[in-house]
C-alpha cells in the first residue's frame, strides 16, 4: 500500500464490472512500484481502469501471458525482471526501442487485437539521470548487466550522447551481443570488460537485479571509484540498496532505481493512449 | 463504481506488488456486482486482495482461463454468463454442487496448484428467498432457464423441500437432463414443461439472461399468475427488470436478483479461505 503525505494509505474507487484492466508480470513481484504509481495516474486522470500485480513462475509463462492477451478489457502489460527478453516473443510489434534492446517492458492492445512492444526503461532511467544532475553527455559511464532492463539503458546512453560505455555482465556473450548491436549505430564508444572501469567512470549503473534480497552481495565493487563518480541502482525496493549504502559511506553521490520508473510513468501515460 | 450511503464513490487500498488476485469471468462482465461486494468483504477483512473483471469472448475462454490458472498470486475465480458450464472442464475437482448442477461458479487453488469448482447459486438463491419470507417449502416452483444458474438454484429447492418443481428451458433437452439428474435424488417432484405453470406456482423463477439486455422481451409471460405467487429474477442490473416491472404492475411481490449474491458472499469467503 502507498501511504499518501499525511500517513493514511492512499486508496482508489472500487473496480466495477466495467474497469479496464492493466498488469504488470514479473518474478517476484512483491517488490514492485508499478501498481501505486500507475493506479495514481488512473486516479489523476479520472479514468476507470485498475494496474494489478502478476506474479507467474518462468515455466508458465508463456502459457499464462498468451492467456493475459485473451482478457477483452486488459488494455496493457508491463514486464519486470525476468521476463523482459521473452516478452518480445509474445508481441505481434516491436516499436524501435524494444528492437534494439532486444527486450520489452511495455505492450498495448491495438485496435485489432494485435500487441505491440516498447521498452521504456533506457529513456526513463536517462531522464532520470539529466534531472538529479547527472547528465550523461560526454561521459565515461560504467553499465553492469545487460539483461532485459541494461540491454534498454545501454542504447539510451549513446544515443544521449554517453563518450564511452563500459559494459559488464556475468555473461560475457551477453554483453558481447549487446556490444555488437550497439558499435552498428555508435561506432568506438562501447567497450566490453569483466568489471566496471573504476577509475575512469563518471557513472557507474547496476542494472542487474542482484540487490533485491537482503543477502544478495553487491554486484560490483566500489574500490577504485573516483570521488567524484554517481553510483546509480535500478532496483526500487529496496529503496537504498546495499550498493547505494556502501556508495555513500564512501562519500559518493548515489541515484536510486526509483527514478527509472517515476520517469517513465508519463512514457506509459503516452504508450498507452490513457487520456 | 459503488455508490456509498453518503453518495461518495466506496474506495479501496490502491493494490501494491504483494496483492492477491482474484477474478471474476463474463461475457458480458459490465453487468457483474460481485466487485463491488469481494473489494468491500476484503476491505471490511483487512486482506490485501482484489477482486477484478475479466471480459473474455467465447472462442477465447479455454486459453484465456488456462493462462489465468497459472498466475501464482491468483487465489480464486468466480464465473458468470456463459461460463458456468465450460468452467467445470477447467477444475481438477468438482465440490457436490458443481457436480450435481454440472455447472460451477466459483473455482479456487488449493495448496497444490490443482483448481476446486463449486456452484453457489443455488444455495445463494434458496438463502435469498427465506430471507425475504419466501421459503419454498411444500411450495410449487416455476424454473426458467436450466442454464449455469438454474441448473444450480433447481436442487438448491428440491433439498429445501420445495413440493413441486416445474421446469421449462428453451432447450427442451437441456431442460431434460437436468430434470433426468434431480430425479435420481428426488423422485416424482420435477416436471418438465414449455413454459412455467402460471396458474399452480407459488414462485416463478427467471434463471435465465433474458433481461440483461434493455431490448430484451419478458423471459416468460405472466397470464394467470396467481395473486398470491411470487416472481423471481437473478437479474442483478437492471436491478429492476421488465419482469419484474410486468410483475409489480400486476400487484404481486417480486424478489430481484441481488439477493442471490449478496447471499453468496459469505459462502465464497469461506470458500475461498479468507479470514
Amino acid at each position: 500500500m502507498v501511504q499518501s503525505p499525511q500517513g493514511e494509505a492512499f486508496r482508489v474507487p472500487c473496480p466495477s464490472g466495467a474497469t479496464r484492466l492493466f498488469a504488470v508480470i514479473g518474478h517476484p513481484v512483491a517488490q514492485v512500484q508499478a501498481p501505486a504509481l500507475m493506479n495514481r495516474l488512473f486516479v489523476d486522470r479520472m479514468v476507470d481502469a485498475v494496474l494489478v500485480p502478476i506474479e507467474v513462475a518462468p515455466a508458465d509463462f508463456p502459457v499464462m501471458i498468451e492467456g493475459l492477451k485473451r482478457i477483452a478489457n486488459l488494455d496493457g502489460i508491463l514486464v519486470t525482471v525476468p521476463y523482459k527478453f521473452v516478452a518480445c516473443d509474445h508481441a505481434d510489434h516491436l516499436d524501435e526501442a524494444a528492437r534494439l534492446a532486444g527486450s520489452a517492458n511495455a505492450l498495448r492492445r491495438e485496435a485489432d487485437g494485435s500487441w505491440t512492444a516498447d521498452n521504456f526503461d533506457g529513456v526513463g532511467f536517462v531522464q532520470g539521470l539529466v534531472g538529479a544532475g547527472h547528465d550523461p553527455r560526454e561521459k565515461v559511464v560504467s553499465l553492469v548487466g545487460a539483461g532485459g532492463a541494461g540491454t534498454s539503458i545501454a542504447p539510451a546512453l549513446l544515443a544521449c550522447g554517453a563518450r564511452l560505455l563500459v559494459l559488464s555482465d556475468v555473461s560475457a556473450e551477453r554483453a558481447m551481443q549487446l556490444a555488437g548491436r550497439l558499435e552498428v549505430e555508435w561506432p568506438r564508444r562501447v567497450r566490453v570488460a569483466s568489471a566496471p572501469a573504476a577509475a575512469e567512470s563518471d557513472i557507474l549503473i547496476n542494472a542487474t537485479p542482484v540487490g533485491l534480497r537482503a543477502e544478495d552481495p553487491l554486484p560490483f565493487g566500489l574500490d577504485g571509484v573516483r570521488a567524484d563518480a554517481v553510483v546509480a541502482d535500478i532496483i526500487m525496493k529496496p529503496a537504498e540498496t546495499r550498493l547505494l549504502k556502501a556508495a555513500l559511506a564512501r562519500g559518493l553521490r548515489v541515484h536510486p532505481g526509483i527514478h527509472m520508473l517515476s520517469e517513465q510513468i508519463e512514457l506509459y501515460r503516452r504508450f498507452f493512449r490513457i487520456p
